[in-house]
């Protein structure tokens, strides 16, 4: 039997975004809720990622005057919405027969930025077709095969996609046992990795597991690799998957035009810190020279206003996009981010900040 | 079917505060319950408040001859039998059926102070005629009509208020999930509202949720708003809601006559410290230029004698008055000042202090 | 129907001395169990008496050619065959029959100092013709009356103690929930109270509960107390209840022979320190210009070390000894020491440690 | 009946080392597992043993061109294929009818070093012969009796052993709950004792409880204990046990070729730290004059890691082996070994190290 993916197109009512993961797990198949879910080994490193945004507090603020929160914000000259952006994720087909298509979709609504995966169970050009006036990233996972990688590249730029995502944080795939438990194998097609016939040792991804998977890719990435890929593109780089200070400074003395900070939301290295925690060094070096996105265990609107605080210039969830697309296709993608941006919006009104200019600038505390 | 309150009128048997939550869970309709009990969001910043007192510790100190401990009190030139005060709370006819009324009757009998809020069940009148020889403060939330304001004001003044409680940390609603669940909306018509026909936004208040009353009440309230309270009233004004230094020294440089440190008993913004571990910083800028009340947690003698500790001058207690009045109307408001008083009283002989002057002087310690 | 204690006449199996309360709590009336057993408000300070030993560790030393542990210590010129002695604890009726009478047998046997306390359900005389040879103290409860105090006193000097423990924690019942909830009384007359006919206002003590015995004692102790007592008894005096360096100083300057550092088990002042927490301060402070006995939360050998190592020169066991009363009247006494002796003995030799003095000398340290 | 073990052999499936725990509990007799899993007192230490890992985090390094990782190492001349090692433990009858057989077995199959305990169910000349080829030391439990040493230290020799482990940290048996619930007594026979007559006291062990078998050991080891055993046997002699950097200090001062770092898993003191915790130190102290050996706690190819990066040349495995074993023989061990390594590749990988060498030249960081 083929593997059913959910159908569902409407809004969906979200109390918080902690009780989705719930009502996800009573929808969908166990080895892809799993995969979905799951962390590395002890799930330590994922648990914390959104425990430590409890070590810092935001001190409320009064009599400023403030009778709105507006979320508006830019990454270079793409005007955004919200500064919450979706994080790239592999095989959207596993939470909705629509897949990247509609999360591209919902995302566009709400007036953010979609990045598809190489591993998409869509193909770039028909995320892109879903919302074309909205803005795209192309989330690149580098073959060992350099025609791939320009085979790939060239699509996205052809597609329209504005900046390339490297992810550099998964040479291999993290231990997540959960994984192992179900032996999880991507049940759909990566047209990605279909259309490029010498892709051949994954195949098209149907069948296999992760670790399968990221074989295939190329672990050796080095510094240069971001200059090749701009060559390639002419589009600005991202570099996704930065833990440290001293590995800002080297993508960026590499040419990397933004930091994206992440852990894989704890997916790959358990015993890692959280990524919150990690945040505030990186973002003293970076010293704005380049934007930083943020991710790794935002679930409220809360956490978004401290990783702002923090130094990041956006923030990205991914989890929250797939349950919300489980539930409800590209309104519930809408749906996620709605919710959201209500949260931060009263929580920078009670932090008495109006803006995201304001609310970066806020000094957090600790007891 | 209209909604039904408590009649009881009796004292109540309390071995502590914390156990009254669950009697009153048991006999009061959820969505009330909800209102009452809730916090925001996750309930961090409202668990935190009560936890953070665990932070810091009394040394017990002996051979000080102390034989028994004084409990009175002043604030200004008002004589208090007790350092513990009431906290102005909305819609109190969700407890009982007099609301109000028996609330303000308990806390005269204790000689203490009760506040009534702009969103009270009861008129201003009303309560001021309960206890005409107790002393009772105002609490405002400002309209965005300056002419409600004026009239509101001019009520409280002719009913014999003596300060004016400026509530200045709720701009706007947070995010009670309780509520949400709930769909919760008041029961009851909020008197002081109906009497002024202008206020026709959110009418009388019964019906509506609490984003749509406070979505009438103005957000965009500044330090400008304190001076013409006073212009207005005459009266002292406390400005409710502070939870730093900076804020403080604001408010007071406005010309307020008092800061009221609270977080609004974690109802709020969720994610913000506890009260009580931003209260010594708060104090010490203070510097008691002028008197400082703190709420937010408080639910033993304990806590109010490391309150004191921490630069309070007096403490409130909110959701354990409406408790009270619940389970024994204005006998049982009564029990509940008895009770804390009782544990305040042995909680400062076993530490060696005679007098509320002499708590306020005790250094407490952590490990 | 009268009170029923406990008739067992035997050692008892002892795994650790945690496990006894369990045991106990199933053959016990509950009253007296509750009374036994409960510590103030939250038990917080009570449960952190014995948590807080976790926050210091003993590094284990080897090579020191050390192939058995010396218990033996001294106090003042009396010998001790541990340095584990026992907390003079009231009403021990309670627990058994035989009451103090066993207890001080028990202690005996073990070559440890026993202490009868004034609420004691037997007389000192009768305890001390139980242990004719062993050393005795006498922890004196001051009444208001004077006259009681000299009457006592004379009584307890001509039985042969060897010293007067002076309680000054406790000028007030600590606020202990579950005598409140079971409105406890003490079933049992106390004869030390019994035989000074003057001592009308607790009577005997039977049926009254623990604030009405209190309420008869004297509050206000001051340091001049402590003098009045040598004159009386020509003995040293320990005080006990010392929580503060400040108080260390205050009542060795005022002539106090001994200090005790306790916090009553918990069962006193709720939200002080772990006591604990509190002896390194002390101890520096009194810098063995008298000895110092530490008591609350001692569960452990390992206890028994770290307070040693943090500046005690001896312990004291409160409720393990009467639980161990209980279950097995003077032989579960010895039981008791038994244990604890035997898992000091090993942790003094697992961490290099020969002799008790050794103990002393060893820093503890903490991650 | 006579004690029934394991006689499994094949591979095991590992989804985590924790699970094996639960999966052996089910298969052992009471006593035996009991014995095996047990720590001291409150199991304090040893639950911290494994916690402390997590008081630090390795911070993945990125683009860094790192394809796989290369596990190989060396002690001395020895050429590993893994930085772990077995840990010596005694009695491996009661896993595996062939003990310690197996476990050379499976230990040799994976390219490290095995070490035979004096009390082992197997013979130290079998054990080698199981594996003639591979690495094995002699843990030494010296005898009060110096010909038993000799007799012993001279069959360890003849067998190949490339290094005796000398265990300082068990001159009595901690107090272990577990055992005296059970009164376990081993209830095989312990041939290494068996074969030398004159070790009358604890014959070959079958029968004895752990405290009788160590009271036949020598309690008195002191520095000098170190160079008598080089002499009698020219080899490397590696001090189990050390827990203090000045313990660390006094044995290279006294002879020691190797420095073990360890608390027996938290066997024997428990109130001692975590070992992971007093690494640091230890390995400044050393500063690389001997090679260190860490064991206790070791559950996850990431604490291998963070030993390896505080200070360990290699980490030590115990119980880990003894479930393998029992649940697989001889193969369950090497499943064991190759589950570990692979975690521990993927974890240096994911951190941005190849080599051991770049594992131990990580910095961990603390939040």
């Amino acid at each position: 039997m083929s593997y059913q993916a959910s159908k569902e197109e409407h809004p969906i009512e979200i109390v918080n975004i902690a009780s989705l993961e719930k009502a996800v797990k009573e929808r969908m198949e166990a080895g892809a809720f799993g995969y979905i879910r799951g962390g590395a080994e002890d799930e330590w490193t994922m648990t914390e990622n959104t425990h430590s945004f409890n070590k810092k507090q935001i001190v409320p603020r009064v009599l400023r005057g403030i009778d709105s929160a507006d979320l508006s914000t830019k990454l270079w000259d793409i005007e955004l919405k919200t500064p919450i952006i979706q994080a790239p994720s592999a095989a959207q087909g596993l939470a909705h027969e629509n897949g990247e298509v509609d999360t591209a979709k919902g995302v566009a609504e709400v007036g953010s930025i979609f990045s598809i995966s190489t591993y998409a169970n869509t193909t770039i050009e028909d995320a892109a077709a879903a919302a074309p006036d909205a803005p795209q990233f192309f989330q690149l996972y580098m073959s060992k095969d350099d025609k791939f990688n320009e085979f790939i590249l060239e699509k996205a730029v052809k597609a329209g996609a504005k900046a390339i995502i490297l992810t550099v944080d998964s040479t291999l795939g993290g231990y997540r046992e959960e994984d192992i438990i179900n032996k999880f194998q991507f049940p759909l097609p990566m047209p990605n990795l279909a259309a490029y016939s010498a892709q051949t040792e994954s195949g098209d991804g149907e069948g296999k597991g992760i670790a399968e998977i990221y074989a295939a890719a190329k672990q050796a990435i080095v510094p240069e690799d971001i200059q090749k890929i701009k060559e390639l593109t002419s589009l600005p780089v991202f570099v996704k998957g930065i833990q440290s200070s001293e590995d800002a400074e080297v993508a960026i003395a590499a040419g990397a035009d933004g930091i994206w900070v992440s852990n894989h939301g704890g997916r790959q290295l358990d015993g890692a810190p959280a990524s919150f925690d990690l945040l505030p060094s990186i973002a003293e070096v970076v010293n704005k020279r380049v934007p930083i996105v943020f991710d790794s265990g935002i679930r409220r609107g809360e956490h978004v206003f401290k990783a702002l605080a923090s130094g990041a210039d956006l923030v990205a969830i991914g989890r929250p996009v797939i349950y919300g697309l489980n539930l409800g296709g590209a309104e519930g993608v809408k749906s996620v981010f709605d919710h959201l941006n209500k949260e931060l919006s009263i929580t920078m009104q009670l932090a008495g900040t109006k803006t995201i200019e304001e609310v970066k600038n806020t000094k957090l505390v600790s007891f």
